[in-house]
C-alpha cells in the first residue's frame, strides 16, 4: 500500500491522478496548506522539506513531483505510464516533467509564494505583476514544441499528461486564457474525460 | 557520438562531468552565455529554451540536467551511475536532483538572473540579497537529510554526485562557505580527485 501526501490544487494532483491510473493499492491523504499542515512536526519528520506531495513506500519516502511519477509508473505493471525500454523516451518525458517543475512551477510560485525569494512587500509586488508574462511564454512553448500529439508524448498516455493537466489548470488563477493554447486546451479537455482525472479530482474536492 | 552543449559555470558541468564517467563517445560544445550564445537562432533550433544544457543524441535533442543525466546513466554500459534495476532507488536519485534543479538552482539564480521573475530594479536587488539566505537553507537540508555518506547515495557513485559538486560550486559566489556543511565540503573534496572531474573543468576552462 503506498500512501500519498498531497494538497487540493497543488502539483500533488499529477501524483494523485497517476496513481489512480496505475491501478496500483493507495491511500491518498489530503493536506491544508492554508492551515500550514505541511509544517506540522508529524509531518516534517515525512518530508523535511514541509512541502507536498510526499510518497510513502515500502522502500521509504520520496518527495518531488517528478520522481513519485516516475516511481508509479515504474510499479505499474497493469498499464504503460512510461515506454520503460527506450532510454531516450523515458529521457525525453523526464525533460518535459523537469520544465513543468523547474521553470513553470516556479513561475507560478512567484504568484503565491513570493515571499520565498525576497522580503520586500513591494519586491513581492512586482513579482506578481511578471507572473501572467511568465507563465504565457511557457505555455506557448509547449504549445509550438513540446505536446506533440493527443497526448504529451504523442500517441501514448504517460506521467507527463497528468503533470501538463494539473499546471495548466493553474492558467485562470494566473490571469492566462487556456484558450490561448489550443492543443494545451483541447489536451486539458481530454484529461478531463478520463475516469481516473475525474475521481483524484472528486477526492480532492473532499 | 554524444553533443553537450554546456557553459562554464552552468549547471551543464554536472552533466558534462557525468558523460566524462560514463566512457560514452562525445563532444562537449562550449556556449558563452555572458555574449548570449545561448539565444543565437542556430542554437534555438537545438533548443528552443535558449538555455544549457542541451543534448543531441542519435534520437533527438534532450534538454533539463535531470533528464540529460538519467539519459546518460542509462546508456553506459561500462559504468554504474544508476541503480537501473530498482525503481525505488532510480527515483530517489531523481528526487534528490529534481530537489536541485527545482529548488537550489532557482534560488541561486534569483542572484543572476532576477530579471526572468520581476522587472523593477529595487525588486532584483531585494532578490539578491535573499540569495545567500535560501542557499543555506538548502544546503543545510541537504547536509542533514540526504547525502547519505561517501557519496551523495551512500556508498556507490551515482549521477547525483557530479550535480551536487555542480551546485555547491556556487556557494562561494552567493556568499555561503562550503564550510559550514562539512559534509558537503569533503563531498566536493572528494569529487575534485576525480580524473573525470578534472577532465571535465579542464575543458571548461579551455
Amino acid at each position: 500500500m503506498l500512501t500519498l501526501y498531497t494538497a487540493k490544487g497543488s502539483c500533488g494532483t499529477a501524483s494523485h491522478i497517476a496513481l489512480e491510473e496505475s491501478g496500483l493499492p493507495y491511500e491518498a491523504k489530503l493536506l491544508n496548506l492554508g492551515a500550514g499542515q505541511q509544517r506540522d512536526p508529524d509531518y516534517l519528520r515525512i518530508n523535511p522539506k514541509g512541502r507536498v506531495p510526499a510518497l510513502i513506500t515500502a522502500s521509504g519516502v520520496l518527495t518531488e513531483n517528478p520522481a513519485i511519477l516516475f516511481y508509479i509508473a515504474s510499479m505499474a505493471s497493469a498499464v504503460d505510464l512510461l515506454p520503460k525500454d527506450d532510454p531516450f523516451a523515458v529521457a525525453a518525458i523526464l525533460s518535459f516533467n523537469a520544465y513543468l517543475s523547474s521553470t513553470v512551477h516556479v513561475a507560478h510560485a512567484h504568484g503565491r509564494r513570493g515571499s520565498r525569494w525576497a522580503d520586500a512587500p513591494e519586491a513581492i509586488a512586482a513579482m506578481q505583476e511578471k507572473v501572467a508574462e511568465n507563465m504565457r511564454a511557457s505555455f506557448l512553448l509547449i504549445e509550438d514544441e513540446y505536446l506533440k500529439g493527443e497526448w504529451v508524448m504523442g500517441s501514448g498516455y504517460t506521467i507527463a499528461d497528468p503533470y501538463l493537466f494539473t499546471v495548466a489548470g493553474w492558467l485562470k488563477g494566473d490571469g492566462v486564457d487556456i484558450e490561448e493554447f489550443p492543443k494545451v486546451a483541447e489536451h486539458h479537455a481530454r484529461m478531463l474525460e478520463r475516469p481516473a482525472v475525474q475521481k483524484a479530482l472528486a477526492a480532492e474536492r473532499g
